[in-house]
């Protein structure tokens, strides 16, 4: 039976704030991302975020960003390897504390933001995050954009991995997303999307923008958890993967084979 | 052979800014507390500093303290005791973290600055912080004030305790610090300060300012780190220690007796 | 003819996040009091809000807070006097300077959360808090809760100051407002509210919960910006104002008489 | 007679922390440039160091940089143009406060750090933050890298400018300072660091490491303040200057000629 996991951004709010995914987005993803307070979150809300996705049967994954809060870790700053592999360690073992506090285990890290898109690219910082899972945390799947350097540091090193898809951003030709300012970068259309996933975990290919099929590997589908259209937009792309039989179910992870 | 802890802080910096005990002070103390982010230290002190105690053969304790770096975690916040709870199960994951870098475990925790002096007299908060500590690291041993809340609530929960005292305060005849603005809270003169430690060492005992001696605890010793006179003080209380026969080791913890 | 002010906080956000009045509640209120970047607040945000309360035709207050964006503020926090006036003056300070942008001038101070609840008994903040406005925007009116230590320090320094009320809480035989934790609190039935800015503006009385009726002065009401019930509650409180030919406008202060 | 400014950073400290210049180089320099919040300085910092530099007869800038204190404003982000402007607004305003408090006038403006060299390439932040600073403080001299488009920015919008130069760094042919990590990219020698000076302001030339004179402007100097060295290197070039005739004072800005 086919398998994929669904995931998306979860604890994202910083004391009296919340962004993003509610408790509802949980009966449709098998896996969220924890905010561990250096972009978003604090203490209080990672405890509560923990709580409820264990208790939803969601697996849970650090999702550790650039120290910039105001920023939402979204804007490039220019940091060493050495930063980048302690402020993922820092933020992991945050988590890891309060996934010890609920009795689960941390399931896997994703880098958030601007932290994701330059470790996808940069090859010591992608090193230099893989290095920081593997020395905290080596049961933990290291989440990464598929065809990405940090996916590559990670196999390398000897990690779990899962190889990222977005269900509703367009591919370019050579297997880089089409960047958001270019007309068709997004798929406006749900059933679309579902098709390009479906493709994905099917065929091990996808569609690109110029209309070619070249080769995915899709392990991990990335749900946004912004607005009401989110919620609507995870509800039709989880009913309709089972209607396709898909089972979804959090990344067992690709190890180093 | 009577043994005493010697502990000090260290890691107190911020980006580019240092405070406190340099490396030399590692050759006279036992035990350090290392600051985990809110009041001071970052992820790269914080790692520096672990591998520095680590070669030192210093046991390193974390250092919890007031999300106020600002206000060096010293000024009173008005926290519940499930934020006192979530900031210091956060603090000690992330400085766990690091000691798994390093290869050691963590030894202790140690409430800092108003979070400690809270700790002393408010009973929730107590707890609060004896269960963060239970809950995330349940072999480390909990530093409070000798006599403290902080102490009585880490016995009843059943961790490792170590009853914290300090060599140039002075004592009031109930058993607390005599406060800083008051005439004769310090001991100026180092042969003094290292004869109340011995008294309380040897005798469990402390003379108080008025000139009675009453029972103490007194299971680590509190140096300050700041300044070329918290150096010089070090020498010679670990100096004089030895001479005395006194053997300088990290806290092992009073077990729930 | 009876004036009053209506006042509410305005610009509570912080990076990607937003809390209370958006720009529906700017037809209803005669002055704004905008977080100024210390419990909420930034660069951004405070110049867009300043712009469009400038556009609504609405007064642009600061609302300096301490410097506690994780506790939103509200949490009290022990500083001196000096640090007081410090944050005052730089709050007010960056908040003047998108007023000069905008081509307006700073019509008021409002000290916000547990800052304002501190300077209304501590006489030494409330001087403190005074004397910064005093030095930075001598022609703002401080606005303070009535009966405060902060009116008090506003008008023996010879400000402008505008006592502020509240129309959903109630009072004690004192003056003070009726804690929050105790039964009976909080007016829930909106007409009850606009009855006692009624008595407050016509009589300059209220009825406190136990049924005397006490002097009062209130000069700025205060209304809470969070939520689709306050919206409809300051919509209510609008109308039935004007309806009973009270006119709503800016505090205008009330000088060292 | 021929004059120039000689400048340094001042104020860079955060809560209980210190670094760079102290007192002493007020002695030295005829302006000072003040942390003013973001990568480092804080309400009471600031406030004792305009007072300092006021008593001192020395000249106050606002050093504005970007948000990121535990970096110290040194790491590039990917800013916005409106961000940078709104930044800017909001520094300068703060430490305006302080200095109508201190009853002096904001002399100067000069961007900090990565903010700095950013705002010396890059067109369009260039632009906002002259703009910042002719919308908030038209009067206030807009200090830049000599040849940047910082400068250039301030001359078309109608600022006074000071063109920066260095001391003991040494210049390319094309006028762009020697990469730090460029063997002979500092004078190491404080008479060869003098003399560069010297032949700025007399020829308005500087020999370039391959031993070309080009042209320069240098209207302002700017002398690091770190360390006992730094204080040595400014009291050394101040002599110097004097002895060579040349009149230390603040830079009085270039209009748009």
């Amino acid at each position: 039976m086919l398998t994929i996991d669904l995931n998306c951004d979860f604890a994202e709010g910083f004391g009296p704030y919340r962004i993003g995914a509610g408790r509802e987005m949980l009966q449709y993803v098998s896996s969220v991302n924890l905010a561990c307070g250096f972009h978003a979150g604090d203490p209080a809300i990672m405890r509560q975020m923990v709580y409820e996705a264990r208790d939803a049967g969601v697996a849970v994954g650090a999702h550790p960003g650039l120290p910039d809060k105001l920023g939402f870790g979204r804007r490039r700053m220019d940091i060493s390897k050495d930063e980048a592999y302690e402020m993922v360690v820092y933020q992991i073992g945050a988590l890891q504390a309060f996934c010890t506090v609920a009795g689960i285990r941390l399931h896997h890290v994703k880098p958030h933001g601007a932290l994701y898109n330059m470790a996808a690219v940069q090859a010591d910082l992608a090193q230099a995050i893989a290095q920081a899972v593997k020395d905290v945390s080596p049961d933990a799947i290291l989440y990464g954009l598929s065809g990405s350097e940090l996916v590559r540091a990670g196999r390398e090193i000897g990690l779990h991995t899962a190889s990222e898809v977005f269900a509703d951003r367009t591919y370019q030709a050579d297997g880089s997303l089409t960047p958001r300012n270019v007309k068709g970068a997004l798929l406006e259309n749900g059933e679309q999307a579902v098709r390009q996933v479906l493709q994905m975990i099917r065929t091990g290919t996808v569609c690109t923008l110029n209309g070619e099929n070249i080769p995915i590997i899709g392990e991990t589908v990335c749900l946004h958890g912004d607005g009401n259209h989110a919620l609507h937009f995870a509800q039709t792309i989880h009913r309709r993967l089972l209607e396709e039989g898909i089972s979804i179910q959090a990344a067992c992870g690709n190890a180093n084979e």
